[in-house]
């Protein structure tokens, strides 16, 4: 039987919390086993709630704390302040080496911050990176960076790619997962320097990773590839981009079905075959930053997110703490830099 | 009775030209009346299918070339290569002043080129930009740059803001449209420098623009903004990667529908209804890539449109040509540089 796997959560962070939380926990309990939780936040909320799920209480250390980071607070203030909130304490609990990894649906900036300091930098990674999960044509796939760094080096993007990999091989588990870099073009010629040199980087070959090549904006949800590569700021707008037209459809397609009678009876004839279609979009099953490169597993859950959103989140770093995430991309690191090290030495001669 | 305004068009470029270029001609020549055309191309083609064209033919003048540039012929190589295609006689006409603008279904880089080679910049504008329009929940917005520039300086971005607002002011009749800078999230101090200063030189209200900030992704289709403004690199991934969300999201209804009987019955009855949603977001409606910043009215038109699409890039540069929006360009520029000198000697002084 495999070993228990405890993971920090900040009870009190998000809008739904602690009520969302809590469940999300009794659904990752019930669905994955063996798993334990440090449930940190104020006490008196939570051992109530806690009593209607005996179960998970079995699993369940309460960890009390009464302060909470603000949803505006700004991550500065978040890391000079050093009251115990229910973040930072649930990210001491990683640092100290009872919990595998922390997941909260609080302030996104804090928890970068708090985790950065805290966590400190895996071994080898410069700089960290936010991952989501992209559901495509093809099935899903996962694009990094979101946001946590507008400016990226070649490296830090041959970075990103192997963190993406290994991440799309465990938690996806795609057996030989592609990977592509974002561009404007596929042509090798197209792009900036910062990319072009980045894919000179990756087809070098010293990676034992599937590189595709560039892909476009579209291939992103056309699944073209299991793993998209970006730097933050390319990465924050095609995610926002695609939510704002998924919404935008369906708003369009509710009003037009709303504007007429027949319609309406068609959409009570098709409700079973939309069900499909709406839980093939469900952004709960797509819910959950994952923040890669650091020395601790660290999952931002969407503020907004309900029991079965933040399951999901929590459920990705049940994964990564199961497939050994971290300790995978360090020996990818390593066999990239062994690979550079010894094409040098051939260039030398 | 307004001046006729003559177009040069690229007859032979585009997957379905020539047919495409003379259908969608006569379109605009019925839709907005007082206009005359160049038809640059191969005359044995196009004389024989002008004659189904009896109104077109009198507004038309055919000017005979043989050759064409190619689809995935490289934009340096259609430099070059100093041959008289289709392309380049009907922008040469724009320059000597036959025309006011250029419209061609053909190769994207090729035209670019050509045309700034040609027609040189607008003066007071140092880059040209690709703008496009997109549906949104309010109605419709234009965002440029989409592909000319990968790397904006602060200045560049002001340039593209200047002729999307006037764009959106005189073609999409918006009287007094806002402007965003898209970024990766809306507070002042997101985002990296480039966007920073530009947000700072915007604010500084020596243009007449109404300026709303900073807009994210989402912000695009929803339309939070008349006009977007952002680099070449995030712009075409943003365009791309809301092309490639709202194919998938029809594909996946149909999907859906397809699978089940009760479904299809509940389509046939929601079909008018779902006209409306199709027509809303037809792609036709929304074709064309505007090239601005040079010294001409020049539109690309998607390669694969139809005449539908065709005749709405042919309607831009009617609507352009007709509210002289270089001019106005000009005027705004000029506007900005002497608000800007009047602040540094207002500092000085």
């Amino acid at each position: 039987m495999s070993q228990t796997i405890r993971l920090a959560l900040d009870a009190m962070g998000g809008d739904r919390a602690p009520e969302a939380v809590i469940a999300g926990a009794e659904m990752v309990r019930a669905r994955h086993g063996n798993v334990g939780f440090i449930m940190v936040g104020d006490e008196a909320r939570l051992a109530p709630l806690m009593k209607g799920y005996p179960e998970l209480s079995r699993v369940c250390e309460l960890r009390h704390c009464d302060a909470v980071v603000g949803p505006d607070e700004r991550p500065s203030a978040a890391l000079r302040n050093r009251r115990p909130t229910s973040m930072r304490v649930a990210i001491q609990a990683v640092r100290d080496g009872e919990a595998a990894g922390i997941v909260s649906a609080g302030n996104t900036g804090a928890l970068m911050a708090l985790a950065k300091m805290t966590l400190r930098m895996l071994a080898g990674i410069h700089r960290p990176a936010i991952a989501s999960i992209f559901p495509t044509r093809r099935g899903r796939t996962v694009m990094l960076d979101l946001g946590a760094n507008l400016e990226c080096t070649p490296d830090n993007l041959v970075q990103f790619a192997v963190m993406g990999e290994v991440f799309a091989r465990t938690v996806l588990d795609i057996e030989k997962p592609s990977v592509g870099l974002l561009n404007v073009g596929i042509e090798h010629n197209k792009g900036n320097e910062t990319v072009r040199e980045a894919a000179r980087l990756l087809q070098s070959g010293s990676l034992p990773i599937e590189f595709h090549g560039f892909v476009e904006g579209n291939d992103i949800v056309a699944g073209t590839v299991d793993v998209v590569v970006t730097d933050g700021f390319t990465g924050n707008v095609a995610l926002k981009t695609a939510e704002g037209t998924a919404r935008l459809f369906v708003d369009f397609l509710r009003e037009a079905i709303d504007q007429s009678l027949m319609a309406r009876i068609g959409y009570l004839l098709a409700r079973g075959a939309l069900k499909n279609f709406r839980d093939r979009i469900d952004p709960r099953l797509y819910n959950g930053g994952v923040f890669l490169g650091l020395n601790g597993i660290t999952i931002k859950s969407h503020g907004s997110a309900d029991e079965v959103g933040f399951a999901n989140a929590l459920g990705f770093a049940v994964e990564m703490a199961r497939h050994g995430f971290n300790d995978k991309v360090i020996e990818e690191l390593n066999r990239w830099h062994d690979g550079r090290s010894t094409e040098a030495q051939v260039a030398a001669g």
